[in-house]
C-alpha cells in the first residue's frame, strides 16, 4: 500500500474517478450520484482547487455513512413553474443533488430561455465554480451560491454572524475555455488561515478577528480559539453574504446562519443548506445568439491590455483552473502526500487497496 | 438667487421633486420620464448618495441638451420570451430606461413568477440601489447590475481596464425597510479618491495605481494623471466586475469597456450602457411566500449579534439609507452649499429662479 508516500503522487484521472466512484457506492450511494459525485471531486482536484477536491472523499463517506447525508435520497420538486422550480434536496449527498439541480436548471433554462432553481435541504457541494463550469460547458451562462454555516463576521459584529457564502459564475466564450469565478466572500478563505498556522507564521491583520472581536494577526485566534473571518472590503463582503444567503437560503426555505448544520463536525445530521442557480441560455442560434463572440471578445481585450510591471500575464477567472487540469488530464493528477495518505486509509478500511494502487502513474 | 449660499440648505422633498421635474421638462423630456427620473434623482439625495444624487442633475440636462439622451426615446423590445425580455433604450435618459425597465421586469415578475430584462442602448442610470428598492418595495426580489466606462485595473493591468460595474441587491422583509446593498467592484468609489484631493490627503495604498501601473499614495495620479482605481480583494472585485459586464453588456449587446462612452466627458454622444435586471416575486402568496418573514428573522438575528468593542449598532444593507430618507421627508433634504449653488445656476439659466426659491425652509 502506498498510503505512507510523503511527496506529491501522480494519478490517472479516470483512474481516480473510478476510485472515487467506487468509495461513494460502496458508501451505500446508488452508482449515478456516485458518478456526478466524483466527478466534482476530481475535477475540482485536477483544476488545482486542491481544498474542495477529492482531499473531502472520506468526509463525504462519514457524512453518508453517519447519516448527515442521505443515502437513498431522491431530488423531487416542491414547487414548479416552468423555468422557476423549487427543489427539496431531501438531505442527499450535496455534490449529487447540486449536480443534478444544475442539470434540471440547463434543461429548463433550453426550454424556457431562462431559469432559476431553488434549493433547500441539501448538504455542502464542493466547490461553486464546478457547477457553474457545467452550465458554461454545456453552452450557458450559470450564476450559482450557496449558504454555509457561520464562518464570518459581518461589520461591527464580534464573531461569527454568517457563512462566507460562495458565488460562482461561469460564461462559455468563443474558441476558449469558459469563464469560471468562484469566490467566497470572507477576506480569504480559512484554509489560508491555517497554512499560515502550519508555517509558524502570523496572518495580516484585517484577515480574522480574535474571539473578542478584536482585529489579530495569531492565526490560532481564528481556528483553535474560534474568532471569525472578515468580509472582503468590510460592508461590501457582508453585503454580497447577506445577499448570497437570501438567494440560497431566504428563497429556499433552507437554515439560515446559525441553523446551518456543520457537516463536518456534525456528520450525522443533515446540514439543510441551500442552494441557488440562475442559468440563462447563451447558446448560438438562442435569445442571445452572439454572446460568446462578445465575451470572447471581452477577454481579449482585457488579457491584452498594458500589464502593470513585472506583470507576465493577465489571466480570466477560469483561464489557470483550465490549464492545470489540461496539463492533469495528459500527465496525471498531483496529489499531496498527504491527500494521497487519506486515500490509502479510505482505500484499507473499504478493501479497495488495489483499487487505488492501479491508478498511480 | 440663493446660489451663493455656502452651507447646507434644507429644502422640500416634494418640492425638490417639481423643481426637478420641471428643469428635465424644460430641457425637452416628457412628463412621465422627467418624473421617473427626478424621483431617483431626489430619493437617492434624501438616502444620503449626495454623489448620485440631485448633484448631477445639470449634467444630466447638459447631455439632454447635447445629445447624448436622446429626449424622445422609446423603450422597446427586441426580444419578447416572457419572463425573459431584451429592450432596447434608444439612447434615453439612463434614469427614465432604467426605470421603465424595472417597472416591466416587475410586471413581468409578477406574471411568471420571474424575470430577466437585458437592456442595451442606455445611458447612465445615477444609483442602481434605486432600481432594487422599487423591486423591494413592491414586494419583488431585485437584482441590478450596469456597466460602466473603465475606471478600474484588473489584476496585472497597469491600467484603466474595466469599470467599477455597480451590483445593487434589493429585498422586502417583514415589518421593516428593504434591504438593499448597493456596490461597486472597486476597494473606493472614485468619490473616496476627490475627497482626500480636496483636503490635501494621501490615499492609503492597495486604493488606487498610478499611469504607470504602480501602487501609490498621492491621490492625483489616479484624478490628475488617470491612474486607475483598484479592485477591491483584487481578484475577487475583478472578477465580479467582470461578471457585472458579461451580465450588463455581454448578453444585452450593449458596449463593453473602453467602447464605453463617458457621459460626463462626452454629453454629445449616446454611451451605449447596459443593463442587467433580476426579479423574483416574493410576495406573500406567490411561489416563495414566507421569504419576507425569513429576511426579517435572519436581519434580526445578525442586527442583534454580539458586537465587537466600541461598536454601537450593527446595520443591515439600506437601513441608514432609510433612516436618512425619513428624516428628509419630515424635516426637508440637506443639500451642501456646493448642490445648492449647482442649482441655483440651472435655475437661473432656465428661468425657474423663483420655483428654487420657493422649496427652501
Amino acid at each position: 500500500m502506498s498510503g505512507s508516500a510523503t511527496g506529491p503522487v501522480l494519478v490517472d484521472a479516470d483512474g481516480l474517478r473510478r476510485f472515487a466512484r467506487g468509495v461513494l457506492e460502496t458508501a451505500g450511494l446508488d452508482g449515478e450520484s456516485a458518478a456526478l459525485s466524483s466527478d466534482v471531486l476530481v475535477r475540482t482536484t485536477m483544476r488545482g482547487v486542491e481544498s474542495h477536491g477529492i482531499w473531502f472523499l472520506d468526509r463525504y463517506v462519514r457524512q453518508l455513512r453517519e447519516g448527515g447525508a442521505n443515502r437513498a435520497a431522491r431530488v423531487r420538486p416542491v414547487a414548479d413553474h416552468g423555468g422557476l422550480l423549487v427543489l427539496d434536496g431531501d438531505a442527499g449527498l450535496g455534490l449529487a443533488v447540486a449536480s443534478r439541480a444544475t442539470r434540471t436548471a440547463i434543461e429548463r433554462a433550453g426550454a424556457h430561455g431562462l431559469a432559476v432553481v431553488s434549493v433547500r435541504n441539501a448538504n455542502h457541494f464542493g466547490a461553486a465554480g464546478h457547477y457553474a463550469l457545467m452550465c458554461a460547458e454545456a453552452g450557458y451562462l450559470g450564476l450559482v451560491t450557496s449558504n454555509t454555516p457561520p464562518i464570518m463576521a459581518v461589520t461591527g459584529s464580534r464573531s461569527r454572524v454568517i457563512g462566507n457564502n460562495p458565488l460562482a459564475f461561469g460564461v462559455p466564450r468563443t474558441a476558449a475555455p469558459p469563464v469560471v469565478l468562484d469566490i467566497a466572500m470572507s477576506r480569504v478563505a480559512g484554509g489560508k488561515v491555517r497554512m499560515a498556522i502550519e508555517r509558524g507564521d502570523q496572518v495580516p491583520l484585517g484577515w480574522i478577528l480574535d474571539p473578542d472581536g478584536n482585529p489579530t494577526t495569531d492565526p490560532e485566534d481564528f481556528f483553535v480559539r474560534r474568532g471569525a473571518l472578515l468580509p472582503m472590503e468590510d460592508h461590501k463582503g457582508y453585503g454580497l453574504a447577506l445577499m448570497v444567503e437570501a438567494l440560497s437560503a431566504g428563497l429556499s426555505g433552507a437554515a439560515m446562519t446559525s441553523a446551518v448544520g456543520n457537516w463536518l463536525h456534525t456528520p450525522d445530521t443533515p446540514s439543510d443548506t441551500g442552494f441557488f442557480l440562475m442559468v440563462i441560455d447563451v447558446r448560438t442560434g438562442g435569445p442571445f445568439d452572439a454572446f460568446q463572440d462578445r465575451m470572447r471578445s471581452l477577454c481579449e481585450e482585457i488579457a491584452g491590455a498594458p500589464r502593470a510591471p513585472s506583470v507576465d500575464r493577465i489571466v480570466m477567472p477560469g483561464d489557470l483552473e483550465h490549464e492545470r487540469e489540461v496539463v492533469a488530464l495528459a500527465h496525471g493528477v498531483p496529489l499531496r502526500g498527504e491527500i494521497w495518505s487519506t486515500l490509502g486509509e479510505l482505500a484499507e478500511t473499504l478493501g479497495l487497496e488495489d483499487e487505488l494502487a492501479s491508478i498511480r502513474r
